[in-house]
């Protein structure tokens, strides 16, 4: 999916709500853990209720790798059931010497037809270099994330500047705001005035709203640009919404919550 | 496996090279493509020529994902080939927030029965601790890597150190040297010194030797420590030295001079 194409549908539907399917066998109804196929079943009622509210899903790939081949059978058929119209991210946090992360592009951008790959940035130019090379594909950046361990790197000074900036500024000039965006958390909304300076138009995927506490409302004040440029997720928030046979319909109490909300940023 | 069983391997065999099975569907010989199970036959070759030669195994998940289901399958099929007496990475450059790193533990050290696992540290403590909740299994991060993309990032200057250092430093922390090692490239061998006054017992994973250029006799001169305290990955220069039937044997040779190198040093 291409930039154009991605504003579109934010326009259309009135919503940057990006909802995580972080589905954990664990989590989710009883009713629904005996069938054969229990965590497709349960992503599939859950777009099927959301859909009409967000633009974009992101699939967390450990809770599919848990499971082991089933799980990445799992996740291939969620993918797959996406309608083409959302913007689809494997948040799957790669990134490897150049050879490697070919292959890695390879499997999330031929293999399984994801849109876009959230990428570590650790490694430097040629662990995220290989993601940029396919058309209307997107690599999203670890910019500053939204756990408490960002201090720990993240939030040291490289010179004048912390590390989170500097990776952001450097790793922007290798690609553009076509194929490029950042993931900057919720929790962190005050630091978005300083990061929009140095990326005013890259559109930026924000988790940590909802269950890990960030605030929608602080986020668009100091994130949104004029074409949107913010990409929310919620998760567990959303996705265990309900614990019972009713859960896609509680799911989508909460996705309607969001998008009203956002409605009236946009 | 713990520590004490590595170091036994090590003296036991007179080796301590570890074979990356960094393997490619288009570059394993012409005669195995049309099998079923491509991947999973050339690997099965590779393990049976080298295991006496060396004590670990590396799997670069990256290869595997490229290919599905089919490659994920492969992948648990080669894992639960290599023999017990051996220690099973999967380089995997993992690392999230904390509930997702504990899935990730889950698909690596419970489903697939890997020994290690390595992790990017980019997201800080809480990406890297679930991973280190496991008895007798191991958090390899990654400190300093064997590519031209390292200068971007890991060698920029953090106060009076470089990231690689601060990363290095304040991880050892989180751990011991019971249950985490190191990522060193062995293109960075003349930084081995200093990183070995940060961590002088840990292990260290070195990647880079072979196709990538590094030097074992520099690596040896500067990483070995009493307990040794090195595994020295070659992944391409071993499993592609041969392109016909004699692959595996071709493979054998090339380990051999390996382990040749590596007895002379011990």
């Amino acid at each position: 999916m291409n930039r154009e194409n991605l504003i579109n549908q934010i326009k259309e539907k009135k919503t940057f709500l990006c909802v995580g399917l972080d589905t954990d066998i664990e989590k989710i109804p009883e009713h629904l853990k005996a069938l054969p196929d229990a965590i497709f079943e349960f992503n599939k009622q859950i777009i099927d209720a959301t859909k009409d509210l967000c633009v974009a899903y992101k699939i967390n790939t450990a809770f599919y790798e848990a499971l082991g081949v089933k799980g990445w059978e799992a996740l291939e058929k969620t993918v797959n059931y996406i309608p083409e119209t959302h913007f689809k991210i494997a948040d799957a946090k790669r990134g490897d010497i150049g050879n490697t992360s070919d292959q890695y592009a390879k499997a999330f951008f031929e293999t399984i037809p994801f849109d876009a790959i959230t990428v570590a940035p650790y490694m430097g130019s040629d662990s995220v270099k290989p993601f940029l090379n396919y058309k209307n594909k997107w690599t999203i950046v670890l910019g500053l994330t939204s756990n408490k361990g960002s201090e720990d790197f993240q939030q040291q000074k490289i010179g004048n500047q912390f590390l989170y900036e500097e990776v952001i500024g450097k790793t922007s000039e290798w690609g553009t705001k076509e194929n490029l965006m950042f993931v900057v958390g919720a929790t962190k909304a005050a630091e978005l005035s300083t990061i929009r300076k140095i990326i005013p138009d890259h559109f930026l995927l924000i988790p940590g709203v909802g269950t890990q506490g960030g605030s929608l409302s602080e986020v668009c004040k100091y994130g949104l640009n004029a074409d949107c440029g913010l990409l929310i997720n919620a998760s567990r928030a959303i996705i265990y919404a309900g614990h019972d046979e009713n859960f896609a319909e509680e799911a989508m109490k909460v996705a309607q919550q969001y998008q009203t909300e956002m409605k009236s940023y946009l």
